[in-house]
């Protein structure tokens, strides 16, 4: 029912969890809203989604129970992460570096966990590696509209999604080529995690797709007065 | 496990997708919010979300695996539908009323299919509405909630659900008096596409809930200073 | 596969989903956003995601099939108390007191109910409680989310998600430690309205992230311009 046991240890899953723990809360302990701050409550539950949030997005698609939720390891770990990411915030945060890396570390984990979880359950490669895609980036996605933020991967930005993305098929494609699960796995990590950090370091997007149109950019932007959606 | 396969054949089940698709690319092609704008990325997952959005919604809420993800097909379709909905978007809008028409019967074609799955399932009449009403306006809930948009079935608008719900009611109806159930789909797919259309040629809508209180709405609505909520 | 129909009889379910459904009603007509108001519809709509909406998300969470989609009752508890809700919301909004009330008791019902399924369903200690806070506080939380709100229990307010919090953990430990099903739910309950109430009447609030990192709050609250997330 669940084959996720057979190919991820405990351990590495809790070392994903973890690590999204403490995204979480630097996260968390950054955001200064319009007289809306966090509680210490607040920043638990960032850690908590951006923890477990990727894992429960992938095992409601793949419809098993969820893994996260097995055992009291995962919420300890999630919970207990975000408290110490926040204690260190002041740190970390002058570390900017650290964050950009470990996020694209987190990206490449989740989204290699999922599409490994998806194949071993039967899926067909495109929904296996759309699977591997909603786990990386799902921790994100719940987390802003909890927090009422803009969706971060749906405007122009540093090839976030996309990273994950070409690491999922290239996983899907190592095994589809029958290389073992795990090496496919550490490969399509590493390229996810590269493709991330060189968009951050080069700033590079994908085109907008206005461009296409052949839209009066140049007049939009500067002239037409901004409608609120 | 999953009853859709004995009813839905692919082909129609992917019509309602790729018109979502191409659906979303238009609703995305034509959003410009405050310095938010999407990249070739977002177009694709809001034709996703629009085009496999409603069917997730189903499976989730019927707790069977997601029809959407068994097969390449259905991503590849939302996806391409998106792209070329994209291309076309300059010629769609200048077709305002095709944009409306293909509304109607993407929100009949949901309805449809998520009523005759539930029941299918064995889900009495009202919860069985009720998925096919979720399955018919799930995704352009998802895509409002992750554009950060007012969600706008919530908001005084030209009967968009309530075609769904009638739709959705006649298919049960009809099934439970014995018509045959593609009859009693076509039915209801044209019922709510013939609501939704005059819905929106005579500008109907629901009353608003505090009419019924009757405050005095006229004074509100002026006088009084807009508060954010 | 659904443990719930063992231990939670259907009228008791069903008057914590007419609790919710009220709840739902009163807010929505206490509702006034720009130019954003709610239709009929809208109203019924928040009625069903506050009184079934904590339910959903607990049996999503346990991947089990939906109870408050077994039944015809569900939905027309949850509509109808709405309904009821909003033709009697100009009395019960003199009777501020009322809602506060109603709402801790409903907090702690759903609390109870989930964390007993998911303590039946097996799961370990630690997500048996999560699934508790998630079912107390999943309505409010979707609430939020389809309306476009602030989600209230990620910021600075009155021990609510704690409240239920502490119920699920006293229901947990209660049955660990050999209570008895019913008298553990009933202390849980309780206990999560007590403490609800509690917090409100004092006005307690957990202290914010913040103040841990010896920021300069006063700086930053006053001379700071505010920067829109």
């Amino acid at each position: 029912m669940d084959g996720q046991g057979l190919i991820i240890p405990l351990w590495a899953d809790l070392i994903a969890v973890g690590l999204g723990g403490v995204q979480g809360a630097l996260f968390a302990s950054g955001f200064r809203g319009e007289d809306r701050r966090l509680d210490l409550l607040g920043v638990a539950i960032i850690g908590i989604v951006m923890g477990m949030g990727g894992g429960l997005i992938r095992d409601l698609l793949l419809n098993v129970p969820a893994a996260t939720l097995q055992s009291n390891w995962y919420l300890l770990t999630a919970t207990g992460a975000a408290l110490i990411g926040m204690l260190l915030a002041g740190l970390f945060q002058r570390l900017n570096a650290a964050i950009v890396g470990l996020d694209a570390v987190v990206i490449g984990l989740f989204g290699a966990f999922g599409t490994t979880k998806a194949l071993t359950l039967g899926l067909p490669v495109v929904p296996a590696i759309f699977v591997g895609v909603c786990s990386a980036v799902g921790g994100g996605i719940l987390r802003d509209m909890i927090m009422g933020l803009p969706v971060a991967i749906m405007h122009v930005g540093s090839l976030y999604a996309v990273a994950a993305l070409v690491g999922c098929a290239v996983l899907a494609g190592a095994q589809s080529a029958g290389a073992p699960s795990l090496a496919a796995s550490l490969i399509a990590i590493v390229v996810t995690a590269v493709i991330r950090l060189l968009a951050v370091v080069f700033d590079i997007s994908l085109p907008e797709q206005r461009a296409l149109h052949r839209r009066k950019v140049a007049v939009e932007t500067s002239a037409i007065p901004i409608i609120k959606p």
